[in-house]
């Protein structure tokens, strides 16, 4: 049996996980962010209330998904933008505190982990898992296990450059694909075509500009609406840029979709596919698979629960 | 010991390999064209060839470097530019002729691999090398191992992607990097500079325009000229973009730049690091080390003995 902790920004989910990657039992409690050692304790509370649940079963591993860059290779959480945590030795901390061995690693990491060993990708070795959230976040599995590159930063595919002299990031690139292709800019982009069209069925659907989400230009064009239409023929045109560049680059078995938008499944994957079909370098043999997320936000937890692995 | 072939377009290669990655012995033919199978005889006449001049030795593999998409899981030659190669069982026909295990995969990937094993990137287990030719060629390794994806095709960094609505590339897609990063663009841009400024000093370090190389406007900065410089501060934008791409993504622990260009060393480095610096995603901790191949045109044949590792 494996612990494994998604360290959130707003909770710290902690479960219970069997070798083979069933969640046995969850718990979770809000994150405090009031400082550094009582994040610290929190997280060690959540994981001792795991551990009296787990019976008599030996617990052989503690696993904790970062929301930031952590370095996997010494445990230390370098920095995260909504927790306070700055070069702190979490992994140091919650062995000395449980005895238990701990593996850190960034949150998106572990859910293209656990995808690819429990979830939607398990029939392949390696495979690129792009959430499309506030930001792109990525995790690259390669032979079941994460690369996370010389300092533990890799899979930083939303900061990859879909337009040179485009937006300003504050990365400190231009023209970011997170900028484009992340929920966030689903939502501008969906602003933006609502403000020129008036006439679209968008302002119905979401009510007024500031309750526009991830989903209204797709249920607009469900509805037949040609600015809804526009909207997500652009938005899927920008996320198959991106993923042609990791296709030609990388050639995954599978790239795994995740997030909110990713819950459009086919809708979102079968224009992509196309895209992609007409443009990749080879279309020789066997070509990367799209899949969207099966585990959804248990992945957090039973990846992290296998970072050391 | 292991045989190495490396087939170009213009020679058939072929050396005898020590296990420490010493090449001991070195031959060469012209590559014939004119039929498949001519062509598979001349590779064999080749390893008869080194097998011949390694004494007593026994070989235990011969791995082959193709210019074009090799299948490294089935043995296939799906395609190549020069060659006549279509879908050609290369590993197999060359194991029933010679009766030794053959391996095969793309050139670029056989000298990437070199360099990380035996070269300039030898004290790393992961790398990117990023070879400056007609186009761009690129090898990933990873833990000392060639990832060439799930039909072979990994590494085609050439075709990711700069400028989206960009030139148009014989690939598929618009704005490619090497459209952008090659030495052949370094050419052309030095040649568009030069008809823009009459006065400059590489009208008289290259003659013509149709003298023009990849070193032209580098030897032009050097004598204080402002159009080559111009033209060397552009080119390294264009290669800082690209690189910026896979450290952000992949951070591998280095990146080898080789082919002509990158015998510049640091005039070319010295300004990618600066760059990179100022905009990739984590300065953190250990960052990707930038260096220029070492075994130059060997690494082609000494990676190649290595394929079936």
């Amino acid at each position: 049996m494996k612990i494994g902790i998604d360290l959130g920004g707003t909770n710290i989910a902690g479960g219970l996980v069997s070798d083979s990657g069933e969640l046995i039992y969850k718990t979770s409690i809000p994150t405090v962010t009031e400082s550094e050692e009582a994040l610290l304790s929190a997280i060690v509370k959540v994981i001792e209330t795991v551990r009296e649940n787990a019976g008599a079963a030996e617990i052989t591993a503690v696993g904790i998904g970062v929301p930031g860059h952590a370095d996997d290779k010494t445990g230390i959480v370098v920095y995260c933008n909504n927790i306070p945590f700055v070069n702190t030795d979490l992994a140091g901390y919650v062995k000395e505190k449980t005895g238990l061995p701990c593996t850190i690693g960034n949150d998106a990491n572990a859910a293209a982990l656990a995808e690819v060993l429990f979830g939607s990708a398990k029939e392949f070795n390696n495979a690129v898992m792009i959430t499309l959230g506030t930001g792109i976040g990525a995790g690259i599995i390669i032979d079941n296990r994460i690369f996370s590159g010389v300092n533990g930063a890799a899979g930083e595919l939303g900061h990859i450059c879909l337009y040179p002299e485009g937006m300003e990031c504050n990365c400190g690139r231009r023209g970011c694909f997170e900028l484009y292709g992340s929920a966030t800019a689903l939502v501008r982009q969906t602003r933006e075509a609502m403000e020129k069209n008036p006439e679209s069925k968008m302002w119905k659907l979401a009510g007024s500009l500031d309750k526009v989400n991830g989903k209204t230009a797709f249920d607009a064009m469900r509805e037949g609406d040609k600015a809804g239409e526009d909207v997500v023929a652009q938005y899927v045109r920008y996320l198959a840029t991106g993923v042609l560049d990791v296709i030609n680059f990388l050639c995954p078995e599978a790239i795994i979709f995740g997030g909110g938008v990713a819950k459009e499944g086919e809708t979102l994957l079968s224009p992509i596919r196309e895209i992609v079909k007409k443009e990749c370098y080879s279309d020789y043999g066997k070509q990367t698979k799209f899949l969207t997320a099966e585990l959804g936000n248990d992945a957090g937890i039973i990846g992290a629960a296998f970072l050391g692995e």
